[in-house]
């Protein structure tokens, strides 16, 4: 497959990671109307807190693969696959979003909490395996692009499952300390993404 | 980054924009089939409402959103954090049409309304925010790009928090009016847009 | 606004067409599981139905979009406007689509059908306009186009709201009817596509 | 119709198949919260197994679908109706994934898979219809196409359909069984899509 294609790969990629973060906002709901609507949206604030949370994480996921394909020069089946997988992963996110907008600060907040953490960190996972697929030995990585801007995402990305695993560890402790952690995390990524970038 | 990276962040907030826009149409619902169907339907005009001014509102943050890129050469960390809150902003936009399509000329219609003009006030404040960012001393503005076709926005772009917070006041009085403010501002912006566009 | 202008308003434009396609499956439902599934799956005959003719619908819809944008060469802030109202009709589309898909052959086949028929005939209104604007002295026809390959659109396209118009008098008889007219149209809008493209 | 819309209508194509694999989370849900959340979590893994099925089912489709536009060189308007048709199908696909997700492992079982079977058989006939209309003859194969690559697709595809047909039939006998059936396919379909990419 030539450069073309990595592009188009590249273009479903990006529909997935948009149509997924906005898909969020459905996960939002005020129940049956009962009592007093602007109380109502006030103890809704789980809710906010889970939507902003998932909607920058996978904001700095997009950016991530981005940063991936900017050194990415060709694609080939096992790339796809995995690519795939990792789009299911992201794709998943609304799923654990929901449960932890309805669930924190309730009975089951932790089952909630605790499985938030979990798809993080198998997304993350799945990340590093597709880079480490591509960079190993160079396989899928473009001529011009240099060894040192290869290195930098290997050493930076195996941080995220870390940090996300520790999360869903901390979930069981507090379920919502686990959730501030992950939003807390995006504000981390944001610099951390600009190693790779040349801004 | 350059320019190719420029236009995939574009992209992805292109993708963003009309995904949020067309959700719309799913906060629009019928109730359980009791009655009448035509009555229902008639009854639902809040909801009509909502939606209209909802989408016709993202399509005008969509055409600013691309008068703004249209002068931006490049981006950076912080300039691409502050449009994914943008954009999140912008994914938000389908919960506070819900609560006006469902509780306008209803109890809790203050709340439902006030929430959205408070929505569309962040989003105008984190628009404004990226543009400033972008333009305070040409920061990422492109090189080729004439200062006064700067300036048009600098000066235009306040104009929306202040109008959408002033739509958000009179919803205290009456939350119809306020709806139907933000739909007339629709009508206005879209001359304003022409400010910056070669038409 | 230039010709990449142009093209960033069709792929916004895509994106609603696409989006707006997609979610019609949501609009399909099996309700509460009593009785046998097999039964329950037959029953919802006037789901797949209008999920056939709404998806076809928008599909030609499309083709039809795209058609008008290969004779245009510039944009103005008249048309955009009228390209987000276009929009906003096509977005609508799965609400009708869900009252057809859940009232046909029960109480109030008559309002769903109805609303049905008046949406497309708008949505064809609609186009009508936008094309009109945009071929009257062919103010945003592309220089290159010759006027014959203009023409043709203008005198095919106020067939649609014509018959979608019709459709809508013939639900007031016989809902059931007008569904299948609006899905034979487009079985017939296939051939007259061909009309203006070189195939 | 020149090469350039033929890219348009694969980025339209492009978009229903990101917007149905992502939508399909959407029809995974937990119900009324009774319960230990944690126990109920676990008793959705038809949910989860239904999800990953259609979503690399799509992912697989795509690939398949891309490697179909690869050869092809131009459109027309059968072509097009078909292309439309078999998006119909794939974007059809979330409702008997719901199925699936909500019915496994209880009564209406067999409906559901059959119905899960059913929906991709067809979308494999059409696929194989749009294919063998653009082959037959070279009719739309782009000219510097060699022959074998049309062919290696020509004869790959037909696989498809039988495959997933005798999955509907194992339904029969084992609902569960055939979904894994289709999941094992999905591993199977990524070599195979190697067969006609030069990775």
């Amino acid at each position: 497959m030539d450069e073309t294609t990595t592009s188009r790969v590249e273009a479903f990629s990006d529909g997935v990671f948009a149509i997924a973060a906005t898909l969020l906002i459905l996960e939002i709901g005020v129940g049956a109307a009962h009592g007093d609507l602007g109380r109502e949206l006030l103890r809704l604030w789980p809710s906010y807190l889970a939507y902003a949370t998932s909607f920058l994480t996978i904001g700095i996921m997009w950016v991530n693969h981005h940063a991936c394909f900017e050194r990415i020069g060709r694609t080939d089946r096992t790339f796809l696959f995995v690519n795939t997988l990792l789009l299911m992963c992201v794709s998943f996110v609304p799923f654990p979003t929901r449960l932890v907008a309805e669930f924190l600060q309730r009975d089951g907040e932790r089952a909630a909490a605790v499985v938030y953490g979990c798809t993080l960190t198998v997304t993350g996972l799945v990340f590093n395996a597709l880079w480490l697929y591509a960079a190993r030995g160079r396989r899928l990585i473009a001529p011009g692009v240099p060894q040192a801007r290869v290195d930098e995402i290997t050493r930076s990305y195996p941080i995220g499952p870390v940090v996300y695993g520790a999360g869903a560890l901390i979930a069981l402790a507090s379920p919502l300390a686990s959730v501030l952690v992950y939003l807390a995390i995006t504000a981390f990524y944001v610099p951390a993404a600009s190693l790779w970038t040349r801004a």
